[in-house]
């Protein structure tokens, strides 16, 4: 960086220059921005980190502002239902913990976390059989922000982290903003294939460099919806332990199977190769901002320290809220009630794909929130985007997906089922179709 | 990175493997870590990024933990006295949110925050004459968080960052892990000396580098109590302008200064020259972690992409509690008792140091939590500091917020007055005068 930036100025004022010219600001070269719709030049344009350059606002965000009008049957959002939460609980919860506990409430807390909070993660973890104590576990503003704190602690620029052929967007950002460089992995009913990522790693070995992190979602992936076979896991859990690469395990969805008990999670297998990052997100409220990592002794200890440097401290509002839900209310009836109601979306979506679109293919998820579904050959689900928000109806493209913008796959894009009526969502559908039989028209 | 990490293991697994496996976790070669008692070596120890490695535990956190005793005064940390807060109205103010926007309260919200709130967050800084718009505004996970952000989207490893001499610990935190280099500069009677940072910055030019950012806390500074003067704003403001340096204005104690209305922010002389960061914490309460910034239009956008990567977005819950309580209390009433509440606690530290302890110096705060003192010549508050939690009173040695470490300044601390009474500040300030007495004998 050099002096370019540098420009002149007023001279440096005298010690003796009034009050009253502070009520008068200095004129600015550019218009200020204040009202938000200033088309001045960035003024630090030249001053961004370089990991900012590439960070802009995108054609998806600005679409999503369409696609949240009521009238739009939204499939794009991944967002939990929580108006089935029993509210009730809810406010009689929080109004017990402010009486008793007020002051821990609104006060700073640990920076893990706070202590009870902690020990009921475990119970939490128990039927996926992670096995831990509290002290492995980093209480995060929502498991986005351990992913972020795992990354920062483990990627240097150029880093190589494996993820699954398509991954979630969050993480691909947060890899992104850390420039590491991203491979991805196919998969297949059966999950992450283990022949692939060995293969893939070796290819990265033999050029030159190693890969660093895998990333994986093992239960109802998002965005296809499909679980790591039961089989498969002990194989993808060997090779990473066999060339040294950390598994970053993220399981929002794996209490959220429709039908059976959660598979074991990959941190069963091998707790000190694995960091585990749980939520409330979905199993309670996202907004909270709850969430959780499960780490080996020194990574926790740099999660923490990150952590601090990042929020100081997670909220304690929302922390304690959380434990007193979980102590005044039989939190795993409200499990299976979710899992019963998101069983019934998908079904009805399933249904409805199959009645009314029966020339497209998608996944049957067994859990989570989401079918990822391919159009008819030819078709690019991008392109067709702003028509289908024009019709009524929003889906987020599978380009998002990939790291390199999934030019193979054109045609998928992923539905999400949670938060629509099993009624929207075969309205939704309807319109989809519509859209899609005048794509092929044209 | 090489492929010394790499090591043999068991070959992958046949696809036959049979489910039981799962049941008997891999064995690792080394001790796994629930426990987190365990001392076997770090497995992932050439791993961790190059920006994680000087990040370790460290002795100050450990000796908090003992200071965190209910026995100890402590003048430690600087956590606002919220038992002074209506609990009963702030339950009340939940209850009600829950009843009529419970969903909203729970669910994901808007990454760059909830437009009421950034509505409301005007009012509250428009005692600073901080001019914004609700676009301008990007509400965070308490002010470190936009810290964190801004440095993030501004610093490249090696780039140059002025403070004051000494601040904020979590700042220094903040610029360390994104390997900003940063200089310091002395502060007066007055605050901020604007011929000591032009100098710096001419400096740091003769080197062949420029400094980006400048990090201030114009007001009630943290750690020494004292206030940029009015004079020196617009002057400060024009080196910055002059040399093309952001300012990056923290002001969390801003509305508590103990005897008048705050002095205009730095945001007001330049809107489009500031990133301005404000917080609930200290207004209201730390424990919902509702922070935010006040940014140029394209810096703004900037700072909301980094906060989705980091954390999605900002807390809902407490983001509505918040307004909740702005609406539905005399929250500027509040303010004037926090105001009244801690003068007078500092008043009691001042007495008490003029009547215990006159050999030593301290600054005189005029709002804030912090006074910022030395120890008679040649003794050392960081070597002192397990003496004094042994007798019962910890502090924060001055050390602390130096990014050199302040070897020049051994004989400085942080004493904070704002959670203690004024009984146990008398209390503590005895204790402080004992180990000082014993500490000049030895």
């Amino acid at each position: 960086v050099g002096l370019g930036q540098q420009r002149e100025g007023p001279p440096l004022g005298k010690e003796t220059q009034p009050v009253s010219d502070l009520t008068t600001p200095i004129p600015s070269p550019r218009m200020a921005s204040e009202s938000g719709h200033a088309v001045a030049p960035d003024r630090w344009a030249k001053a961004y980190a370089s990991r900012a350059h590439g960070v802009t606002k995108s054609e998806i965000l600005a679409l999503f502002a369409v696609a949240n009008q009521p009238e739009v049957v939204s499939f794009a959002g991944g967002l939990p239902f929580v108006a089935a939460l029993p509210l009730d609980v809810v406010g009689d919860a929080v109004a017990g913990l402010l009486a008793n506990q007020g002051v821990s409430a609104l006060q700073y807390g640990a920076s893990q976390g706070d202590l009870g909070l902690r020990e009921r993660i475990l119970d939490v973890m128990t039927l996926q059989r992670v096995v831990a104590h509290p002290d492995d576990i980093v209480v995060t503003s929502g498991s986005q922000h351990a992913l972020e704190l795992v990354t920062r602690t483990f990627v240097d620029p150029g880093d190589v982290v494996a993820t699954e052929a398509p991954t979630y967007v969050g993480a691909l950002g947060a890899f992104r903003s850390y420039q590491a460089d991203v491979v991805q992995i196919p998969l297949d009913g059966e999950g992450l294939i283990p022949a692939a990522f060995e293969e893939t790693v070796l290819r990265v070995n033999r050029a030159g460099r190693r890969v660093k992190l895998l990333y994986t979602i093992p239960n109802h992936q998002n965005p296809t919806g499909i679980t790591l076979s039961v089989r498969r896991r002990p194989q993808i859990m060997q090779i990473a332990q066999r060339f040294g690469i950390l598994v970053l395990e993220d399981d929002p969805y794996g209490l959220l199977g429709f039908d059976e008990d959660p598979l074991p999670a990959l941190h069963h297998i091998d707790p000190d190769g694995v960091v585990y990052l749980g939520t409330f997100s979905k199993i309670f409220a996202p907004g909270l901002r709850v969430g959780w990592a499960v780490a080996p002794r020194v990574v926790r200890e740099k999660l923490v320290l990150a952590s601090e440097t990042s929020i100081l401290t997670p909220t304690s509002f929302g922390q304690l809220t959380v434990s007193a839900y979980l102590d005044t209310y039989d939190w795993m009836h409200q499990v299976r009630l979710f899992r019963q109601l998101y069983r019934e979306r998908s079904v009805a979506m399933l249904e409805a794909l199959a009645d009314l679109l029966p020339t497209m293919r998608w996944t049957i998820p067994r859990g989570g929130f989401f079918v990822w579904a391919h159009l008819p050959h030819g078709l690019d689900a991008q392109t067709m985007l702003p028509r289908a928000v024009q019709a009524g109806v929003a889906y987020v493209p599978g380009s998002a997906f990939y790291a390199d913008g999934g030019g193979h796959d054109n045609e998928a894009l992923r539905l999400s089922y949670s938060l629509p009526t099993p009624d929207r969502i075969r309205q939704g559908i309807c319109r989809l179709a519509g859209v899609v039989a005048m794509e092929l028209q044209r």
